[in-house]
């Protein structure tokens, strides 16, 4: 898609959009995840265009999600390796492969399946509220901009996007 | 971006990447969430191409995420309404905002705070496991196919991305 500014809204929502390109990039980042490290299996796993994979590649280590580290030299041979930040990253695949599975699987059931290591079980993701640790709905959030404005969606004949954030 | 057939890949984050189509999506749906309703007021908010953003909200519609609800006759004027598959999706934006704060805010700070009114508390979505309610770090989660097969990184030879899920 075309490069629309994301990068400068005050939304954190948009932001991560614009840093993420396109929604290959996801993708690669489930292959790292995955444990995928060297171009040539990313490749090969994604079915994925060289050149989109290279741009793609070089985008997440610019924005700090990967980092490029060599592995051999003569010739010199690089793989990938996932930052802390890329690592933060899962947590939202994992909020967008559980509702994957609850809208997307159809009668076979998720393809997937998770589990937790620390406790031993299968598992989905849920996505909860840092102070109470309930199950986050959209009608029980309000939101509003840094400077305390609230944002409602009711905004005829506003101008712009200022109201816009996230 | 191109339609690449995500659609029929094992993989309910691919899938997801499918439906959505493009990164205007998710910022088409944070409008929704924001209570917009109306064609207009969307694509003022976003500055988006009214053609553009007829196609998106045709897909949302088609893929069960919105109603098309007429709320005027003579002449027939319509509004887009989130439907229980639609309202669903918020954890994952939430999960996403929560991670554009942390990395992507800049000395500034989160340019928008979440306040959940059950627990008239601000907050930040976190993402946990379903079983044990802590946290989802990559470390921690180990996948495999629906069929038990584990899903490893190391996939040299590997012919496709039959492995690929997510």
């Amino acid at each position: 898609m075309k490069r629309t500014g994301f990068a400068t809204w005050p939304c954190s929502i948009a932001r991560s959009v614009d840093l993420l390109g396109d929604w290959w990039t996801p993708l690669v980042l489930r292959e790292a995840f995955l444990g995928v490290r060297r171009f040539d299996d990313m490749q090969r796993s994604l079915g994925i265009g060289r050149n989109v994979l290279t741009q793609r590649l070089k985008r997440l280590v610019d924005e700090g999600l990967l980092d490029r580290v060599r592995y051999q030299e003569k010739p010199d041979r690089y793989e990938y390796v996932l930052t802390e930040q890329g690592r933060d990253f899962y947590p939202v695949l994992a909020a967008m492969a559980a509702w994957g599975d609850r809208w997307l699987s159809g009668d076979e059931g998720p393809p997937v399946i998770f589990h937790h290591q620390p406790c031993d079980h299968d598992m989905t993701a849920k996505v909860v509220c840092s102070e109470c640790g309930e199950e986050i709905k959209v009608r029980d959030v309000r939101v509003r901009t840094a400077d305390g404005t609230p944002m409602s969606g009711v905004r005829s004949g506003s101008p712009g996007r200022s109201a816009g954030g996230s």
